[in-house]
């Protein structure tokens, strides 16, 4: 079994009327019950409001993949936890950032570059597959037309992914690396870009599959434990 | 005109005897000398006793490349000049880390990952040249002999380097990714790991030679200003 | 001085009329004017109807950077030549290959892979800059607006490039990888997608500059000898 | 299931006594053995001298990984046959090419590069793990010694790998990137040096446990029908 835990910052659900009607149990619980639905992943959540942010130690412990999305409450996310997810990433649990969670602390403290991008409001996306040999392709039409989607747009302030599984096309004019890979220390990240919280996105079939072939990639069977440390050695040979 | 600012905590020479006799006036002095006698470069020096580290905003704007050596008070440079000399070099400002620069708390920031290794005193070091094609390995001896080094070995928790340059070999049977390249922003990076403070490796001709190219490598025409934050753009078309 | 040869089929602009008026001499010679006008550039012409294509051992031996356009005449460039302009690349010859020549013979032996891709006549194309610190992006706009041009689309099958330095989006729909280098052997390689034969693109400035950037970039000073060959080497140290 | 070929070119061992008492029924023999006994893999052999060299379209058809011995008789390896691997790798099939295949037909078609390196009889290795996350060093030791091996050297004339795995490091005083991933089409490739004819190594059972982690990631689930081909397509929108 994958254990998942899907944390969600879980705010504007509750502010807005428009987003409440999309996801009303929060992005989270709509991430959580497809995954919830493969015989292969457990489910847990956690959220801002939670002690901890409902990532304590334990938790991540229990944690094969941890799927991010936020966006309006970045910087509150405390640099305590922010550096034990780090830590367990760096151990070799996966991340999948989704949309806005390019600009979380977690992914600036992994990545190390300013995440900076284009945005706009309104647009639609068409998403192509660019590296269709990779898992997390498996299954996914070439082109998946996104009907409403904010638009994000190139320079995008990454460092070089492993992989652009998908490359977003918008119909204002930019184009997006979308779907990248990373590794960090044992971990494997996979950043996200779909998912604005004004559409149903999440919703969509071929997005599910997507975020579930990730789940998939995401969880490495080799750990290392924490703390990470260097380590003096004595020689193997006579010098 | 390459303006290059040598940083050094300048702690081990001040400290020890064995260490002084080798670098009486810094690391950072004999650096600085050997690169000043480069026509096409200029140099100034800091040291972390002084006002911010000698890192002030108006340094790092007159700076096209940073070299930077720390190892005992990695943790006594200040977030706010690490977060500053990281801006510059997502800005464009190149930077040379050397020997347990590794460690430091830019080079984390930077990349990221754990920055853990193995190590042991008391080895040599034959440094291969792994990337003949790099402008850094220019006029390089395929193989350079370092009589006395401090052993760094693998794993090596670093992201994926765009060129291992170098690799290192060890007479205690390890290996190393001793030269690396990496790109943050616009800023180009370059780990250096040759150096440890008790032998006189920064003397080295071929050493000095690749600290040479690596300054130029390093130095960017392509800059942004800072800050550096996401843009929401117009549409380029009727969506 | 930088010694550029700039190889065309020169098939097209004989049997059209249409393509005749854009480029009367040649798209060689277009390209050859632009680069000519330049200080630090030499230029000579070479087509496939000259003995050996023109590109002898000597020209070759003459020849910083090559730029091939072909399209309808690929499989009738010779292998020996094909053999010849590969060993100068992996010994340090820059390598341009523009539009159509994704799929010759020099860049499928090179790169290894199908190089095929999605193709479209008669769409327009907007040019990202996705790698704004490459210096092949150096004074270049974010984004180039071309007016027409032929539609290329992914998947485009190749291995991954060092950086992608330009994106395409293509008002029908598509996204491409449009400039993407590579690095065999010494030899740096850049391969630029616009320039189809129908409409005056190499006459635009910013292409022309991207052209001008790549051959700076392609340049390089690090040549080895040919023949490339295994070496049986003696022991550094008493195994 | 994962459907194996095994590759030989078997001449060594029928040429040489010595040879022959390491590997009486051919070092395919003894790798097919130990995968064999694997409980998700079958196994096939195919060597030089069968019809087509055993490497049918059939045989292809029927194989998921293929692994490549080869050294003697490189260059009598069709050249029909060369490229129906290489079809076969780019639509999926994985390759794992071992020891001196690093010179066969297949892998200088599919990289381009010389794959040209630096080598010496009767040394000893140590392999160390350099990539420790990736499933291909799943429960490897950090570093395996290998008492007797041919020395293998940098610098080997490879495109970047995507990842290296395995890094050598030899008493004679050489560095080895020794194991070497790379993603060509949709196929995955494994490049792994060591297993000289003369030395038991196929016999070690970290060896073994390489190869067969090596066939797993190697073997992918996503493949394509061939032809490859170029696609002509219509717009998705009104131009």
């Amino acid at each position: 079994m994958i254990r998942v835990t899907v944390w969600n910052e879980f705010v504007h659900e509750r502010e807005y009327e428009g987003i409440r009607k999309i996801y009303p149990e929060g992005i989270h619980s709509c991430i959580g019950n497809f995954l919830g639905n493969q015989a292969d992943i457990t489910v847990k959540c956690a959220t801002l409001d939670m002690p901890e942010h409902g990532l304590t130690e334990e938790i991540l412990q229990d944690t094969d993949v941890l799927i991010w999305w936020s966006h309006a409450k970045q910087e509150e996310v405390s640099d305590v936890v922010t550096e034990r997810v780090r830590n367990h990433v760096l151990a070799g649990m996966g991340l999948i950032a989704l949309h806005s969670a390019h600009f979380s602390k977690i992914m600036k403290r992994l990545l190390g570059t300013s995440m900076t991008l284009k945005w706009r409001h309104d647009d639609r996306e068409r998403l192509w597959v660019t590296a269709p040999y990779h898992p997390i392709a498996a299954g996914i039409p070439e082109v998946i037309d996104i009907p409403q989607e904010e638009m994000y747009g190139e320079f995008f302030d990454i460092p070089k992914p492993d992989d652009v599984v998908f490359t977003g096309w918008f119909a204002g004019g930019e184009v997006f690396r979308s779907g990248c890979t990373f590794t960090r220390g044992y971990g494997k990240i996979f950043y996200f870009q779909p998912g604005h919280e004004e559409y149903p996105i999440y919703y969509m079939e071929n997005i599910q599959k997507i975020i579930v072939n990730a789940v998939r990639w995401c969880n490495s069977k080799i750990k290392r434990t924490l703390p990470i440390e260097c380590e003096n050695t004595s020689s193997l040979e006579n010098i």
